[in-house]
């Protein structure tokens, strides 16, 4: 079948990869449609950093053994439809439409579905999902709006992470797709006063479309100067992942601040600490979302509380993904780019 | 009357500072015992540096207008017996032994009793405070532990922040004076398994006696690894202060840490934001205390919740303080030294 994987850094087409074959409690799917991650972008040009990273976060009980040298098959935020059972194994009637958080259960544990030597990602034809994991798409919802639950789902455990209030006014920084998400669940929680910012006027205008009340410049100057003294954010979502952020909202922000971290920043940082210590704030790191977040955001989906329509700006077969990678680079062009196979 | 200030970052005792005359609400005091902070020891060393800090943190509005080339008074840690009311002041009667929050409230607001040209501290014969804020020493506690209510009351403050329950694990990294206030205010809330760590045998001793169920030695190698694998800690304190402490509890630190930085480090540091991300970890940083905090560490020394005696290891006079502060730098001679006017 034909995939797309990557290799020495840029994501090419295979046609000669072997059918995946579902073992007990697995299902063989038909991949309709996976957006396209900044993590895979990032993994794609800074692969041996993420894996040492990884390596050293995990203090040597485990890790992620890819092999940078061999193909990588990648792709985490997928819809597709019911192909095949595995032995022993029930499941959705063929044909049914299904997502699941990307893991995949097997006799050696759970493998995640995100950048592998073996484990077929959604950037392929078919792949293996987990009979036990799978959700079915309701109401039917559009496929390629399914695939994004994913991000939207990373958005919910953010917000959820931050016991925001509706009362309370939120900082979005950085309107990419994690803070699109982060916008969208605010929205859905019935937060009063959404402040975005971003460089980009197109994705400002996007963040108004997910639900954001104000947009500002980041070219314009900090947001937290230009915000009106009496909506001084109380909680910060950081969205952006680059070195410096967080110490610039330790600066700016107001005295009892929780500042929420979604943006994924692989290199070492610099703060300090005092300009924290003397606001009390609290930093809560976030990373991806549990099962029943994952359920809900497909939920809100379904039933109309989110529209992820404005966010899907591209749509490109297998043999596209390696131009898509260069083209979300810019961000006046692109948010999301969904792969249909 | 007799005062020790900080003159060319040194302790000197001057004769010759006139004697405090309260205003309307406020209650000239005979102190009767000031404990040394570690802050007034790193304001004497590196006072612009803090000046320039605050200064920063508070971007313009505000900072301290202290001149570091006139004399400074210091202390805030007091206990005292109440001298004279002033005019239309109603205040407990002459003799009342008393505390309070180092705050001095005048006709021209309010201001900390911590680093001022004006201002008289806990290191003088006399000072002003503020009859609002006058707490009444109970039960004959010693006016010697009474003075000790502020830094137990930080201790207090950072507990309370960190919402521990009683059954999970404790490590508090560090056992100075806020490192030992911590420790005894967790043992009050009942967390059963306390864990403290410092390179001091001293200060490991301490540290038992004010309540630690086990204590590591931070030389035999990181408390992370040597602290059993089912107690591994939910809930760290970090009371050392310098660079470097919170990038190592990140990295070792078990996923859904909750840290708490209770250690003042004004220099800034470098930290790996994915190691954070990739736990979960959630730190809150910590300044200071609630008035009802303070209240409330008051009651625990009176009531004999916690007994301070094992940390008072040294008491000189007003002409005695230089000497102390220089004293202070061993961990192994010194956790507490209280100046007895």
């Amino acid at each position: 079948m034909r995939a797309a994987v990557l290799r020495d850094g840029r994501m090419v087409l295979r046609e000669d990869v072997p059918d995946p074959v579902p073992g007990p409690g697995q299902v063989l799917v038909a991949i309709r449609a996976c957006g396209i991650c900044g993590s895979d972008l990032h993994f794609a040009a800074h692969g041996q950093q993420m894996l040492d990273m990884t390596e050293r976060v995990s203090r040597g009980s485990g890790g992620m053994a890819v092999d940078l040298s061999r193909d990588i098959f990648m792709g985490h935020e997928f819809s597709a439809e019911v192909l095949e059972a595995g032995p022993d194994t029930e499941t959705h009637p063929v044909g049914t439409a299904v997502t699941s958080v990307p893991l995949l259960l097997s006799e050696q544990g759970v493998e995640p579905i995100v950048y592998s030597n073996h484990t077929i990602g959604g950037y392929a034809e078919r792949m293996l999902l987990s009979a036990p994991l799978l959700l079915p798409i309701p109401n039917g919802l559009d496929l390629k709006h399914a695939a994004l639950t994913e991000p939207m789902a990373v958005g919910l455990h953010a917000v959820n992470k931050s016991n925001i209030e509706p009362g309370e006014t939120a900082l979005v920084l950085g309107c990419g797709p994690i803070g699109i998400a982060i916008i969208a669940a605010l929205r859905v929680r019935g937060v009063e006063n959404i402040v975005a910012s971003d460089f980009s006027s197109k994705r400002r205008e996007l963040a108004t479309a997910m639900g954001a009340h104000q947009t500002l410049d980041a070219a314009a100057g900090s947001p937290f100067d230009t915000v009106k003294r009496a909506d001084k954010p109380a909680v910060v979502f950081e969205a952006i992942g680059v070195p410096g952020i967080i110490d610039d909202v330790l600066l700016r922000a107001r005295s009892g601040t929780r500042l929420v971290v979604a943006g994924v920043c692989m290199e070492s940082d610099t703060f300090h600490p005092f300009f924290a210590i003397a606001k009390e704030i609290n930093v809560q790191f976030c990373l991806a979302y549990t099962a029943e977040e994952f359920a809900e955001s497909l939920r809100s989906l379904a039933e109309g509380e989110i529209d992820v329509s404005p966010l899907i700006t591209g749509e490109v077969g297998l043999d596209g993904v390696g131009a898509a990678f260069d083209d979300l680079a810019d961000p006046e062009r692109h948010c999301k780019i969904l792969v249909t196979p």
